[in-house]
């Protein structure tokens, strides 16, 4: 017997109260009481992404509001930068591709951040670009981006502004949205706010709402300035997903209750503690530079596939990990820290990953890499 | 963050399937279709309990079900003999009392099992003895006892009937009730069938409704005879709870995919693993003789109260366990294995003992009793 326990980096484990709270009966959105679930869920967002701006939900995934971010921001044949680490970076190419936009891209290989001062030597050069599209966590590869500073270069420039995906990003990283001037940052339910997948949020700054209401991209679904007049009186523009923002009020509320800021520390714990067991195991990490907290990215050991590795987890032990994505496939396999995990599933992850090493027959010693988490826990912060 | 996990030897955690089917709306206990789910979870009861019988749903605890077996049996001044090694053991005494039986205890000290000769001399001493009362494992001190033996002694007086409290021990242990001639077996919700408290169980052999018929005693809620005429024809005597019943339902059906026997292996797995790994840090097991599998009892290390042990379980990891009860309170804590329990729950809590441990200043080596589990599980068949 064995439970099967999702530990991806989205979809992510969900929070039991808001599973409870969407399994009820759904009022009708057009009405005073959705409104104000609606009104309060919006205010609890600008909690949690630590803004005073007009946040977004939209029924969509957060592809969705990758998708929306360009079509209101930009015209077709405008410039814009788009930093590519990894599939998600990519993806910002593919929808500038649809919508005709200029792309501008500074690729960086996989497992690595980008160099900041050639996203200002490339502004410098194309002062022409209006936007510049980033994540704050690539989740392909496991890295985190630096949003501050990338933040304080783009807020310098009157004509341009920084779109952030931080759909693995928010409650595992801190993302500080007024202070490090970001304008758009994108935001889904699947990961940190602990709820199955089906909303995106974003929030909207005013140096992005003048740039919107230039831009002549079509777009009907996802029009910010037609949600913004609606979302303003309680309601969106269209039928919202009334159950899933149900599950998001509780989840926030249990959030704001916990503090943001205990959220990110829990995902550092989790992180940290299973970096030193898998290195400990002498495993080698993919992440090369600058890790997030969000997940841990690991190499599978020579002569191994990492898809192997999965099976055996999802076969054994019911655990459900994610392989590498595109080339990475069969290369790397990818641990979940973001959102509803505690240290026993990480302690947990770790003994059950010695075994199937074992089983590979690969040379480690068992409790090894549970003796370092445990050091790590003990030597470690009480989030 | 943590979450909180149940793995007290009773409530157990809940099977998610279960959970699902009531948390739906409930048909009324008079209809077709309610007859229907009733009957068909008194057949799959006859499966769990490895019994052509009649097996009778109450809507009680356990104890119901004992107090039940005792005043549908026996009437005042009626001879037992009861077998007490533990909280539960003596739980008999006290309904026997109540209901003014002449009962001849063997008690045995804690921790121990009993004697099958004594059983013997004191079943040729008192040949006036109507009912044999046991546990099929003393869930207050993790002891099991030898059942199959002493339905073997009790099945050879045709004046006597053996009643087993197998609220813990169906579905951990082997139970064979037809085979191994037991006159009525008790079960509850709360244990291997992954439900919560609220319903028992008893199977009642052709021996047995004999002495019910001849029996004095005053009941009413727990009248046997009275429920055997109502449930064969699909309908409880007295409100059914109704939600508990289709939790059950569902339960026991996943049971019989699985395997009545996969779900005692399973168990047995984990009560392996766990007590290698107890023993690897240098922890005396309290079970003497005769350890059940459903759960595990652990002597706190000296000079340390269990509760506190208990205590930092609950406010590190939000893990629950069990205190000793009565006389054993701060001397042992349990660990439970029987019902939705898997690997992955077992070496999480192995992992975490040794950090509580560690931070007591107990001397121990970190990951020492994961690795005795990791070889316990490498070696181990596969339930």
């Amino acid at each position: 017997m064995f439970k099967t326990r999702i530990m991806t980096p989205g979809p992510t484990q969900l929070l039991p109260e808001a599973q409870a709270a969407m399994a009820g009966p759904i009022p009708h959105h057009r009405t005073e009481a959705f409104r104000k679930i609606f009104s309060e869920t919006r205010t609890l967002l600008q909690y949690f992404f630590d803004t005073q701006q007009d946040v977004l939900i939209l029924a969509s995934s957060g592809t969705g509001a990758m998708e929306g971010a360009m079509a209101n921001l930009l015209s077709p044949g405008d410039r814009a930068l788009i930093i590519s680490a990894g599939k998600f970076g990519e993806r910002w190419t593919s929808i500038a591709q649809a919508y005709s936009i200029n792309a501008d891209v500074i690729s960086v290989p996989y497992g690595e951040t980008f160099d900041l001062r050639t996203v200002e030597e490339r502004l410098e050069a194309n002062p022409q670009i209006k936007a510049v599209f980033v994540q704050a966590t690539e989740s392909s590869t496991g890295v985190r981006h630096d949003i501050e500073r990338l933040g304080a270069i783009v807020s310098g420039r009157p004509q341009t502004c920084l779109v952030v995906d931080a759909i693995t990003g928010l409650g595992v990283m801190e993302v500080a949205t007024d202070q490090w001037h970001l304008d758009l940052v994108i935001g889904g339910s699947q990961k940190a706010t602990m709820l199955p997948p089906g909303l995106a949020f974003v929030s909207v700054s005013k140096k992005a709402w003048a740039m919107i209401r230039e831009s002549k991209s079509p777009r009907y679904y996802f029009d910010f300035q037609k949600e913004l007049k609606s979302q303003t009186k309680g309601e969106s523009a269209f039928t919202p997903a009334i159950s899933l923002v149900i599950g998001l009020h509780t989840a926030l509320e249990q959030i704001r209750a916990y503090g943001r800021d205990r959220l990110i520390a829990n995902a550092a714990l989790l992180a940290s503690a299973s970096r030193v067991a898998l290195q400990a195991l002498g495993l080698k990490l993919f992440a090369r530079s600058s890790p997030s907290d969000a997940l841990t990215t690991v190499c599978a050991p020579p002569g191994i596939d990492s898809g192997e590795i999965v099976k055996a987890f999802k076969d054994q032990f019911g655990i459900v990990l994610a392989n590498g994505q595109g080339e990475m496939q069969g290369k790397i396999f990818r641990i979940a820290h973001l959102g509803y995990y505690d240290f026993y599933d990480a302690i947990a992850t770790i003994a059950c990953l010695e075994i199937i090493l074992k089983q590979m027959g690969v040379a480690i010693e068992l409790g090894a890499g549970v003796q370092a988490a445990q050091r790590a826990f003990l030597n470690h912060p009480r989030p």
